[in-house]
């Protein structure tokens, strides 16, 4: 499956391209619906977008440790391909992370997304890299892969390049990557900067940019793809311009110049549709993206009962659902493949 | 036991006074010690000091779901008055928190400390409002006594007097208080404004200030007392200056002034020493307060294990240590009875 991403790298088998951080649909009395759950999830591999299960936009952390084991458990039972998954393992427990982290290296999936421990606020680099460090250590497992999770308008406790030089010199191995979801493209060329591209070929630092507003520029700038809340809407759009990015930096060097030309303004004429259709999410009018991603689904897919989302969030409004809707209609927007031309 | 506080309320029998956030103290491969633990709180009892087992000194997010569970069940099953506890039981997911909630009420429990659901920020009081309410409804027993927990440095998403306003009104009995850990008098102030005090005796609101420091002010404006987390080390000085301020209020209106003049200069002598013992610990210099406390723990009783926390946090290192001993001894710091005139 890795192959179809035309990447042609067969010296590592690490996922690359376009991850949802899946919207996790919940039943009237709140518990997870798991046959709404492993049908996304389904979906969303049929549109080429692998699996960042456990997320921020999964409500995770509104999850019970139980209810997420479980919700894997069935997702591989069901023969949903874990090489395409990178669960959510990252807890304010230690204990607990390292037993999500343990069940998804069990279940042979390509990696996990790590949040930093997020109670404490201002903790030191040093509490940090001890905290991962452990980590590693009790997964004591050679198939572990780690991609740290930077979110810090979330989780506000944040990765830094002091963090990731030392637990890369640490276990070069296990730590594979990052999504860098701050919102701050500087922050993200910084850790380009340091630890991707070929000088440190050997000990590949994989980035995965927060959103797709910033997926053209991760890919010209020595990062791998993806993780974003949109890809739960709108998957095949954003993976074309990944694979258009592949293309380009895989061009015969005969190209002329005009064709360069050509495929430059193509791939900037689809990040900016891709913009379009994060903006209409993203807005400030509805009460999270959360809310207004599942709104899309129930209007698309006709199933009302998407809508729901646990407490703290709360559910569009029918006012606000009505906005919605009025506002991807006004873009074009088709269900899963952006807007329309 | 309430009524050693001397407050002569029997019109509740809620709890009052002085409570610490019990520090949970580690092994060497970080497992909680029960042993230690147990021997801690019956420790605290004996200074009149009640059990906010698993609050934030407690690193109770820190710990996993099972291990909380464990751990309060072995204390009541060690003889450990649960009338004398209020555990920490908010976590990020409902589940998880109405589970240790059932817990601690079915072991009659004098109340919880609950978080808000501190993952998401910028969630809407509506959202919180239903996260509370579902929590209430889905314990569904009339024992519940939550006290609502704001500490806004730390877990950032806060508790409003609009939010306490709505559910007070939908859940008088099940709301009982609150523990204002935000640091600013001002906000405590506002909260005994509009909920403590006579005018509202129907449905009293407990006040609880989260630092020793703040304990004198808010008894004298309807607070009820304090969860501090130096009351792990200097619980029978904070104790007194509480029951002072408790004799101060039901003082016999023939007292002289004079005698009203010398209550109130030793009221203030004892804040003024608090805040001194308290300035120690709270110093910038000790990577946290926490870190400081179990030092202060392994220095007086000669236990160097108690040093141990759990990363993200770190020890004090040998240096640091020296420090704090140093600065302790300076002051005339008596081990739980504050420093020495």
């Amino acid at each position: 499956m890795h192959s179809s991403l035309g990447s042609g790298e067969k010296m590592t088998e690490r996922i690359r391209g376009v991850l949802a951080p899946v919207v996790t649909p919940f039943k009237a009395d709140l518990s997870p619906d798991r046959k709404r759950f492993i049908a996304h999830c389904k979906w969303l591999l049929s549109q080429n977008c692998g699996l960042a299960v456990f997320g921020t936009n999964s409500e995770a952390n509104s999850l019970s440790l139980e209810e997420r084991l479980n919700l894997l458990d069935e997702l591989v039972a069901a023969g949903v391909d874990p090489s395409r998954m990178m669960p959510g393992t990252g807890c304010c427990s230690i204990m607990e992370t390292v037993k999500l982290t343990k069940q998804a290296v069990e279940h042979d999936c390509a990696g996990v997304l790590m949040l930093p421990p997020f109670y404490y606020k201002d903790v030191s680099e040093d509490g940090l890299y001890r905290y991962f460090s452990e980590v590693v250590q009790r997964v004591g497992d050679a198939r572990l892969k780690i991609y740290l999770y930077h979110i810090p308008p979330v989780a506000v406790v944040g990765i830094t390049t002091g963090l990731v030089e030392r637990l890369l010199a640490a276990y070069p191995n296990a730590i594979a990557g990052m999504k860098d979801s701050s919102g701050d493209w500087n922050n993200t060329q910084t850790f380009l900067d340091v630890f991707a591209g070929t000088a440190r070929a050997a000990r590949t630092f994989d980035v995965f940019v927060g959103s797709e507003s910033f997926l053209l520029a991760n890919m010209r700038n020595g990062g791998v793809g993806t993780i974003s809340a949109t890809a739960n809407v709108n998957p095949a759009a954003i993976h074309e311009l990944y694979l258009e990015c592949i293309r380009s930096q895989t061009s015969d060097i005969q190209y002329q110049k005009s064709d360069i030309e050509h495929q430059t303004s193509k791939m900037e004429r689809q990040q900016a549709d891709l913009n379009t259709v994060r903006g209409v999410f993203s807005s400030r009018k509805f009460p999270s993206m959360i809310a207004a991603l599942k709104q899309a689904i129930a209007i698309y897919a006709d199933d009302p009962a998407w809508r729901t989302v646990r407490p703290p969030l709360v559910e569009l409004t029918p006012e606000q659902a009505k906005t919605l809707a009025a506002e991807l209609k006004a873009i074009g927007f088709r269900w899963g493949a952006g807007k329309s031309e």
